[in-house]
């Protein structure tokens, strides 16, 4: 597939997908106007978002909330299970680790990893902490295709590069290093202090400073 | 001000700062082509970037990178403290407390709230948890403008409704949930099981599924 959809376009079928999921106990249909209102979009680019990847509802009937969830999982790929391996047991991995979301929506850490030998052996879950020595064994192993990089900034790069060429095509990576990855490979970098730094240049910017 | 700038090129901000800052040290200069080739975009988007804030570099002379750096710190509010509480103290909580990125740009988290009462009393480094009924007390007297919320989506409305009443100016918002601020409140969301969709989008786009 060659055409580009943007991440902006990505995070808003999410949104929609949690929408319809509330919505899904108590009603059948719903409008783009209802979709809209409630992603805080406008009813117009709720149907150009939907019609990159067909076409959906019939006009004055609005969407099947069903149908339109369902086709939404398929689009985001959340109609199956993905494995994926967590490197990094510290706070940040551990919380991780524990968010039910992930599994919710099939995501599935099958495996943790990290180098400090006192937490190599102990166990979460049914999980237990290996050494990253044996990152690319598991990683083929178990199918693994999507890497959670929750460690310092050191040695990262060579931890990436050894489980990209064991398969691994996803990288959520909340170490705070830019990652060079082959273009098949996609990858989230996810920056605390960039989300504050966007905060912080909104106030500055609103008020002037006070 | 009344100009809008975009959330990406905000984002790109904060990536200059950062490729400026790790250069500084060996470097007095930095061209457009510089910093375009490392943060990933192109020359001319650096310039435009830039030119949304005044006229930086001397034609041929590339940036001066104490200058632009300075002035980068200043657009995005880097130059003062802010004063940060923190909601919720469990694991995530834990990790953005100790995450050190924090403090060495100006974040600083001066309360930590929970509304579990063994918590509450806890110590967190210089920090005494406190239970969350104390938070629009703490805001005012502790000019805080920032509220970084790592709680569960229960009753989080009625938490960001307080904290507004009391002065907060931004949010950072790690709770799943849909938060509603007047227009004049900064307000970010991270929501991880997000960004793994998008993720899975991308691997299920690229290749069909296999």
């Amino acid at each position: 597939m060659s055409r580009k959809i943007s991440d902006s376009t990505i995070r808003r079928l999410s949104v929609y997908l949690r929408i319809l999921e509330e919505a899904e106990d108590s009603r059948e249909t719903a409008s783009s106007e209802d979709l809209a209102e409630r992603a805080g979009t406008t009813a117009a680019q709720v149907r150009k978002d939907l019609s990159l990847f067909g076409s959906f509802g019939k006009r004055g009937l609005g969407y099947s909330i069903p149908e339109l969830s369902g086709r939404l999982r398929e689009i985001l790929g959340l109609d199956r299970e993905w494995r994926v391996a967590l490197v990094g047991a510290g706070r940040v991995g551990a919380a991780l680790f524990e968010y039910p979301g992930f599994r919710n929506r099939g995501f599935r850490i099958v495996r943790v990893f990290d180098h400090d030998p006192d937490k190599v052996g102990r166990t979460w879950g049914e999980v237990v902490i290996q050494d990253v020595e044996g990152l690319e064994t598991a990683i083929r192993e178990e199918g693994i295709e999507i890497l959670i990089l929750a460690v310092p900034a050191r040695a990262v790069q060579e931890v990436v590069d050894r489980a990209v060429s064991a398969g691994v095509r996803a990288i959520l990576n909340f170490a705070p290093a830019r990652l060079r990855v082959p273009d098949d490979v996609a990858l989230k970098d996810v920056n605390m202090v960039m989300e504050l730094e966007a905060l912080s240049f909104t106030m500055s910017q609103g008020t002037g400073g006070r």
